[in-house]
Order: structure tokens, then C-alpha cells, then sequence
């Protein structure tokens, strides 16, 4: 049995951690550090960073893999999203069995809330089905979907409302837009949307040194968003960013 | 102008606090302690244990008042909401400007995420409007929605999937129910669902020495949550539940 440990380490700030958080991370002996792509190697600095600053007489082992990448130009987006599960469920298994030793005890510092738009989880249900047997526990984090509500004071719903929550991709197909959070947005899909009505609360790069807000009536504001997101984005080689859309009433 | 902390003490685990959280406690003269009913003690006390397991040399005044109560009865259901957020906009107004003096900083201790199904940031908006000038700063918490995900450790959505979240008044006119997280359901809104496909993850008291879990088909298992919840409800003389439905594939 390996015991392996999920934890939310919050949207970049590293004040942004729980005190469990904190807990588990001292408890475990080595950390899996798998990224998506080279290019983000700042992400991988900050995840250093947090480990720095709360377990500074070290004492731990950093594994660090670059992640298999997804096939983004598959028409079955779904299957694609599939296939990339199992290619990281199969190396999640070696990784595991080989680094994780008896008595010690594996981590993933994960981004956000480790149960939002994140597939470690669903990874180590395959992991699981491989053979491999796991005692997981999770640790909820702040997500970027709480520090952006946080740093524009808005409330994420109205009185007596539902909130979605939904990938960029999602957005064109969504019915009544009001009160949705998008996420994972690479395309822009606000852009699109044409609606007088909406109001816009966009931040990138929360809770870090670069962090970006806008917030306005969707129109007036998204030419600004897109020219400030295009300009950070080649500035730093990368861009995480959420937004809020709301009618106004 | 007033300076007021709004910050997120997570679900009831002290553990599940900031970083961010503990600071901003540490920075504030004077907490405001406002609560719906008489009957939900525990609250406060667990509140008071986080400052004294934070703030243990003291050095703070704690402001305790009975919030004005809603009118459950009223037809009108928005209405009543905002008759009810007008009263307590007048008391806060009135709280504020007695007890924040120069140079101090106020504080609600709000469990969560205060964006999230949490009035405080709304009521501090009429209270602006109400003339007084106030400088706010937001701290996010882990909301119950995430330690019900983590405890349970299941996803919030699925792949590419939208998440909603919503109050238990809104599910029955839900249309599609499937990755539904549903907190605030007094009613039992879920006992009234007849669909075979769904599963429930549902949780009460998460992360204090109290917690239940339950999870399983909805159809198997919901006179079990029925029984579990009514049975702690009449031992504690409060719940606070929440559930994530949604459908097998």
C-alpha cells in the first residue's frame, strides 16, 4: 500500500496555504513535480518556493518528470483527453512504486483545489486500476476561482442563484450566461459573446507578483483584456486566467 | 474611512485555515461576531477557538450581536432577503462606526469562502451606501463545498464538464442535474428526486470532530441520509450539510 498525499497549495501566493496544507507537506518524503510543458519552469519554481519556505531543513526527495503531452489537436477532444490519462496513469505507476519506499509517504503539489479542473485524482483512480494500491488523502486549497472573487470583492453568486463553473471551451454552448466562472480559457471565448448586459471580472496570474485585474462591463473592457493578456502572455512565456461573467441587473 | 477585514476560517477544522487568514487575524482590533440564531452556540465557540489557538496573547474585543432574522414565512422570497439585508446593513453601519476607531481594523470571522453564499460582502455594500466609507480586503477560505470533494475524494467535475453550484431552493427547477454541488438544503430537496442514475456524496460538519459522510447511489441511500440527518440535527440543534449529485456514466 502506498500512501500518497494531494495537496492544494492555493493559486501562487504561498500565504495562500492552509495550515494542513503545511502538515502534510512536513509529513511527506518525496514530492512528484510532473508539468505539462518546459516552458512553464516558473511554475516549478514556485512550487520550490513553498517547499522552501515551510520545510527549510529540506530532508525530503523532489522527483521531478516532465508530464506526457496532450494531443491539442485532436477532433475527439474528450478521447484525446482520455489517451493522455492513461499515458500519465502508466508513468504515475512506475513513478509511484519506484520512489515511494515502505514507511514513506509520496505527495503532488497541486495548483487551486485539487478536486476543481485538476486530473491528479482521476490519474490515480487509473493508477489504481493498474494494480497499483493506494491510501490517498486530499487537501482542499484555495482556487484561483476564490482568489480572483477575493481580490475584485464581488460575490460569486447572487442572493438565491446558482454559480457554474466551466472550461473556456464551454462557454459558446452555455444557455443563460450569468454568474459563470470560466476557466482554462486559451481561446478567448469572452471575446465572442456580444451581450450588452455583461459585466467582466478578470484576473491573471493571481495571488503572485504579476497579478492583473480588469473588471467593466464586458464590452467596454475585453479589447483591454485581450491586448493585456496577449502582452503578458509573450512577456512570460505563459498565462493562467479566470474571469467572472454576471448580468447586471 | 473604516478598515474591515472580511476573512474565510474555512468549514470548521482550524487546520483548514491561511497563512493569508492567520495574518489578517493577527492584524485586526476588534471582531465582529454576528450570528442568525441563539440556538447555533457551537459556532461562536468554535470561532472564539481559532482565536485562541491563533491570537493566544489576546489584545482583540470581540463585539457579539444577534443578527436580525429572516422572515422564512414570506412569500416574497427575494424581497424578504433584502428587507432582512437592509436591517442588518443598519446594524453593521451603526456596529462599524462605534467600535472601529482610529487607526484600528475590524474583522468578520466568516466560515468558508465569503463569496460564496455569504451575505457579509453584500451587507458591507449597503452600508457603504448608507454613507459609511470603508476600506475592505477579502481573504479566501476553504468553502465546504471543497472539503466535502476532498473528504470524499471525488472530483468536483468531470472531464471538460461545468460544475454548478446552487441552493437547495433551486434544485427541483434545475434542468439537467448532474455535477450539482447543493449547499443551504433545509428541505431535503434531493429525497424528492427519482432519477436511478445518480450518485450523492453528501457531507455534515466537515472537518470538525462531528463530521458524517455518505455516498452511494441516491436511490439506495437517501432514507439513510433522511435518517443520519435528522438524528443529528435533534442531537446538535443545528446542521450544516452540503452534496455534489451527479450521473453514473
Amino acid at each position: 500500500m502506498k500512501d500518497l498525499l494531494l495537496i492544494g497549495i492555493g493559486p501562487g501566493d504561498p500565504r495562500q496555504v492552509t495550515y494542513e496544507a503545511v502538515d502534510a507537506l512536513r509529513q511527506a518524503s518525496v514530492f512528484f513535480v510532473l508539468d505539462k510543458s518546459g516552458d512553464k519552469d516558473e511554475l516549478v519554481h514556485l512550487r520550490k518556493a513553498i517547499l522552501q519556505r515551510y520545510r527549510p531543513e529540506g530532508g525530503y526527495r523532489l522527483v521531478q518528470v516532465a508530464d506526457p503531452a496532450r494531443d491539442g489537436r485532436a477532433e475527439d477532444y474528450l478521447g484525446a483527453v482520455q489517451d493522455w490519462h492513461r499515458q500519465r496513469a502508466a508513468l504515475y505507476a512506475q513513478l509511484i512504486e519506484q520512489e515511494v519506499g515502505d514507511g514513506e509517504t509520496g505527495a503532488f503539489l497541486l495548483w487551486g483545489e485539487p478536486t476543481l479542473y485538476d486530473s491528479t485524482l482521476r490519474v490515480l483512480g487509473l493508477v489504481r486500476e493498474r494494480g497499483v494500491a493506494l491510501r490517498l488523502q486530499v487537501i482542499p486549497g484555495i482556487s484561483s476561482v476564490q482568489a480572483l472573487a477575493a481580490r475584485h470583492q464581488v460575490p460569486l453568486n447572487r442572493v438565491g442563484e446558482p454559480l457554474t463553473v466551466l472550461p473556456g471551451r464551454r462557454l459558446a454552448g452555455q444557455g443563460q450566461i450569468d454568474n459563470v466562472l470560466v476557466m482554462l480559457d486559451g481561446q478567448c471565448a469572452f471575446a465572442r459573446l456580444g451581450d450588452p448586459g455583461l459585466m467582466i471580472y478578470w484576473g491573471a496570474y493571481l495571488g503572485t507578483a504579476d497579478e492583473v485585474l480588469i473588471a467593466g462591463p464586458l464590452q467596454a473592457v475585453k479589447a483591454q483584456i485581450l491586448e493585456v493578456r496577449e502582452r503578458e502572455r509573450a512577456r512570460k512565456g505563459w498565462i493562467m486566467d479566470s474571469y467572472l461573467l454576471r448580468r447586471e441587473l
